[in-house]
């Protein structure tokens, strides 16, 4: 079978590629090649022997320049794992790259896969941060998502897309609402959720970590080892049981910051506990406390989605998972 | 002031256009300048006393088409009633269609606003048929919608894009979820919809009208006037009580087909019911089943927007607006 998979040099996407290559099969079925697209040139790990008989085109580009979708839909790809995208932060400073890329460009994929009449597996990306506004403590996955920010905005407007397109057998998509990926690997980056990950990794080093915002709030996360779990499941389960709504909240681990900390003491001893500093950051703080806390997240786990059951174990993942090589 | 309607061809369009021209004014303001556009030469009523002064300029052609959105927000409109669209039929039947007009057009318009940099406020009709699949018997305001149809879709798109522009500044806007408005004047159409309203038009008419789906369906009506009445409270509340959350569903009168055909007896007696004939129409029954029926709409009330309180009333609102004149 062939893979296109878009956004190969994130995070996300880097560790998926690792595991289809070790893998050499998705679904039962041997991969025979594969196309890694990105907007900077995505690594291309050395294939395991499962992987070694191969082919994988390292592509480098816009997916919203002419012509561009087109030619990554030409191979004929039996899945499509679409993870590119601009980040939240990057959609907000900047209007235009946010929807020519989230929108334009995801828009030009799908074209490409309903004008290629080949209809494959289509795996969507998409985020929690589709809501915002008030929220009930624990959301219902039928609660109404109200973005708050063009992020969100463009991700919700492409589920949607992608379900008219799966409705109409142009492509049997499904599309998965990640929450926050803890622990990120990586230096401390200016994003307004880098904390949740920093106050973990960073102990972890021997390094000091702030902490911007009260103990008690309640957020979601799933490792990054759960989200290739996610996209592998969502490539390869019976897209029938999504019965015309292929959306889906993600599951993943809702905990404090203070559970955080506790389950880090229990993992790494009280010495790195130590290392977090509180310095409360009101700009931090008036963004994150908008965030929804808690998922029902209910019709993922009955179609067989699974993020860890405790904080204790995302720890442990990025204690074993480390950092892939060339992130 | 100055005033853009889209659609103004429409049935709806040109009752609010009508409307707009006999007030001469808008929130307290004169009314100076108004362009209708629409695809099909909009009708220009004749100006009562009150609009006498009233700049209108008709205009033909493609929302979508380059340039055309640039040049009807040039003049700086105010206040854009966005009405234009193709509707649901035509939107399933012609995939490039619908996203091109539904989607691209409005896009268009709402780029060229927000380049303009004036910030007006635009009124946007959006649809209960954002809504389908399981849906609980009243659909509460916050329930998440899942659109079964591709014009469905392309009205949530736009929802979102215009709360997005809104949020952001560009614009006022404000979105307006329209339940079914009856009774659609005209000839009996193909529409699935059609027959909610041929059963109350063609029998008072003197005229027989089937009726293809079981009596005891429940359907959310609303008259052609509270439709117009909606864009109006909608062209001139005070949208900073829209919280950030600018999509409205709309009330209206939700009752089964057995109820509309009581009210039409209380109104005409009963030998106007005696001249509808049950005629079960398996394809028809088929779209309609899925359909909302009941709406909690309690935002839009609470906001200010009315409709009628029983179908009793929508029914004598057909036999007093009648059919607008060149409608």
């Amino acid at each position: 079978m062939r893979i296109l998979v878009t956004g190969a040099a994130g995070m996300v996407g880097r560790r998926l590629v690792a595991r289809l290559l070790a893998d050499g099969h998705l679904g039962g079925r041997a991969i025979t090649a594969m196309v890694l697209h990105d907007v900077a040139p995505p690594p291309v790990p050395m294939p395991a022997p499962a992987g070694a008989g191969i082919a994988v085109d390292a592509v480098t580009g816009d997916l919203s320049a002419p012509g561009a979708a087109r030619a990554l839909i030409a191979p004929g790809p039996d899945v499509v794992f679409h993870i590119a995208g601009v980040v939240s932060g990057s959609a907000e400073s900047d209007f235009d790259l946010g929807y020519r890329v989230n929108l334009d460009g995801t828009r030009a994929l799908w074209d490409a896969v309903r004008l290629s009449g080949t209809a494959p597996r289509v795996v969507f990306t998409s985020t929690t941060a589709v809501y915002g506004g008030p929220l009930p403590e624990t959301v219902p996955d039928d609660f109404a998502p109200t973005p708050q920010s063009s992020y969100g905005t463009q991700k919700l407007m492409c589920e949607l897309m992608l379900a008219d397109y799966t409705r109409r057998g142009f492509m049997d998509g499904i599309g998965l609402r990640f929450p926050t990926i803890c622990v990120r690997p990586g230096a401390p980056n200016g994003a307004a959720s880098g904390f949740f990950s920093s106050i973990i990794r960073e102990p972890l080093a021997g390094l000091p970590a702030l902490l911007p915002v009260p103990r008690d709030l309640v957020h979601t996360h799933a490792s990054p080892r759960s989200a290739v779990g996610f996209l592998l499941h969502a490539a390869t389960m019976d897209t029938g049981a999504l019965a015309g709504r292929p959306n889906l909240v993600m599951p993943g681990v809702a905990v404090s910051v203070a559970e955080q900390i506790e389950a880090l003491v229990r993992v790494a001893g009280p010495g790195a506990a130590a290392l977090i500093r509180e310095a409360d950051d009101p700009a931090v703080w008036a963004i994150v406390r908008t965030w929804p806390r808690r998922f029902e997240a209910r019709r993922a786990r009955d179609l067989g989605f699974e993020a860890e059951s405790d904080f204790d174990a995302i720890i442990r993942a990025h204690q074993e998972d480390g950092t892939p090589a060339a992130a």
